[in-house]
């Protein structure tokens, strides 16, 4: 059957007397084969990374990921490169340092295996959107540029708004709260920002942060078990619909029935075991490792959800457990060593909110707006917000989230 | 039938012995019927406001939205608010001022004909994603700090970036580019940031930018091909999964099969003929308008592509026409009166964009990484942006952009 395919060649590979011409389309290589005795051009007439359509005849190949090769026959040149890339990007891996890989971006991601990350990372968010449709959560878009930070604190980027001081939003905590008084579940998936001068290979100062509110919960449980049926879901959505980039990155997808919980005491405990305790009131990032390997090692699960953070170490609207208000009926989740997730059931009372925001001597009158929803009637509610670049890090193995980040952006790095 | 619904009272309606009382869901107004013949509670016990788990029983009722009643027998009261809204909120329209309307943003949205606007917001985004998913794009998220607008100019939002300027991104025109070389498809739905200080109905200074970019496209027409396509899908979406919302709203959604096309000179022609031409390179608002107003008098459509602006009107990647380089492959597309698109075809040739720069006096050095994509081959393509409270402004026919924004800013506005 003859077939005529438009795309980008990957790849040409001369052998003797024929030669593989691999084309990259929207998600597939495919495997063309040119020779002397059906093509009609020169071979030299093309070359790597020129736009082309292609026209050839069809021929079943099962060793092809795609069931077939094509015999070309002829083509149409598009657009030609007017240089040869400054590094491989057509072999299995770019053999480069993570520097030189985020320098090229523009190129580098037209690699097969770094292509395939991120449109795993679209399949993510896909799955994402299905579940909060197939849930009942609304989606918002909740305004970037805010008149108060959601955390507080001094990781926050300052900008000049016509003459007033004004924020890049940490997160759309304030919003999404507000919103359950009208649409009772909500979501949003957009960009917050963080000027953490941390340089860590955990840390990017701009990232896609999942979030979704709920209201009419009974306690912060039901969001961990919402949690556990949206990752399921998403789990399973992946390995229905991106098979061939998951074969790619030879990625390890983990199946999810149900997460283990422990406490934050008895994850210290547990951790005080093989290493010292230093900070009894917040993990470092070596003892979230350490309490995942003991999770896997027990229960081989490669999620675990840490409960009931100190009070002191959560904001000012998370509320605190009835039996014991230094502790939170708050929670993160941690995958393959590192949080992906922070979440918890907030104070829906007015002035349970006011008392608290008083008692951590904040200005009150700053968060009006806000506390407007409080003040004029919210249901008991909660939520999570998870880091899209981190949960697709750890899912794909990467030792750096920005491996997983389009164009990331770091203390260094503002291009491109 | 006992059923029992979680919901926030919206209204109190009392009779003489029996009341309506009104419960607002997710995205539904269920009638409650309380009397003292069956309720097991004087009425006096819950208000307005309160967030409850109502039981009682199901009675069908064909005047009902939601096809029944429900006749309360019992209520557990979950949150109650401490304050009675500073404006009504529960009628048919919360009749008050656009200002005080967005001053009290986070009530006066739970009003059930503000929530509807926001839930078909939500229905639009729905119908962009199903389109974008059958037709092969794939989402990006691109950074929004950047080292370069991409319209240039000055309405731009500068940050200090760690010691470094930077800039609030103006469209993810630049990413969308590149990433056609690596998904062929691609489209985004994302903040978008412009510091105009005009004060108008049309302009706020942070909206919600639809994008997409396709790569082999034979010429721009494809784009007003894919955008027609596009919007005939998502208002059939919306009548068919909105329909009790676009009742409420009495909404208009109009049903599309071609949208007529005219260029940038026959339409000043067109208009000249009722009013005196100003500018003969740019289109006023009051343009708009009357060539809105000729087309839907000739055609009926309430659409119009206007197409082929001047080059000197249009930024430095816009493709001109061959046979005329004074115009450009391009165009906007007109809706009740207002732009909601700017797209076009953009050069892809590395020579001809360098080229196009330098004439420009532009310091191409400033844009290398952006021309890393066109330097190492990349497909013609073209794409466009349509601002999505313009075009759930104009679809629901408000005369102010701000109604259709859930939190505007604007050169007066950060808050809520």
């Amino acid at each position: 059957m003859i077939k005529t395919i438009k795309g980008i060649i990957y790849k040409i590979r001369e052998m003797s007397g024929f030669a593989f011409v691999i084309l990259k389309t929207k998600r597939e290589l495919i495997q063309c084969v040119y020779s002397e005795e059906y093509s009609q051009f020169t071979l030299s007439e093309i070359c790597e990374n020129m736009s082309v359509i292609v026209t050839g005849e069809e021929l079943a190949d099962e060793r092809s990921r795609t069931g077939f090769e094509l015999r070309l026959v002829s083509f149409e040149c598009l657009s030609k490169p007017e240089y040869e890339p400054p590094v491989v990007i057509n072999n299995k891996e770019v053999a480069t340092s993570l520097e030189t890989l985020l320098d090229y971006r523009p190129i580098t991601m037209r690699n097969a295996k770094e292509s395939a990350i991120f449109q795993i990372q679209a399949g993510i968010c896909r799955g994402f959107r299905k579940f909060f449709d197939d849930n009942g959560f609304t989606e918002i878009h909740s305004p970037k540029i805010v008149f108060s930070g959601a955390e507080g604190g001094s990781n926050i980027f300052k900008l000049d708004y016509f003459g007033r001081e004004a924020y890049l939003t940490q997160s759309p905590q304030f919003y999404k709260q507000i919103m359950v008084g009208i649409f009772e579940r909500v979501y949003e998936i957009a960009p917050v920002f963080r000027a953490e001068k941390h340089d860590t290979s955990r840390h990017i100062n701009e990232y896609t942060s999942v979030d979704f509110e709920m209201g009419f919960i009974e306690s912060f449980r039901d969001l961990m078990q919402t949690e556990t049926r949206m990752l399921a879901e998403i789990l399973e959505f992946l390995r229905k619909n991106y098979a061939s980039e998951i074969a790619l990155l030879k990625a390890d997808i983990p199946t999810i029935t149900e997460i283990p919980k422990v406490t934050f005491d008895d994850g210290k405990e547990m951790i005080s075991k093989t290493r010292e305790i230093t900070d009894p009131y917040d993990f470092e990032p070596e003892e979230e490792k350490l309490l995942c390997e003991i999770i896997k090692k027990e229960t081989d699960c490669d999620f675990v959800f840490v409960t009931h953070y100190k009070s002191s170490k959560r904001p000012f609207y998370t509320m605190e457990s009835k039996d014991n208000p230094e502790v939170t009926e708050s929670f993160d989740l941690l995958f393959r060593g590192m949080e992906i997730t922070t979440g918890g059931q907030r104070i829906h009372d007015y002035n349970a909110q006011i008392a608290k925001m008083e008692d951590r001597s904040m200005n009150v009158e700053a968060f009006s707006s806000y506390l407007m929803a409080h003040k004029y009637g919210l249901p008991p509610h909660g939520g999570l917000g998870l880091g899209l670049e981190r949960f697709t890090a750890k899912l794909l193995n990467f030792n750096n989230v920005r491996y997983a980040t389009m164009f990331p952006r770091d203390i260094n790095r503002l291009e491109p």
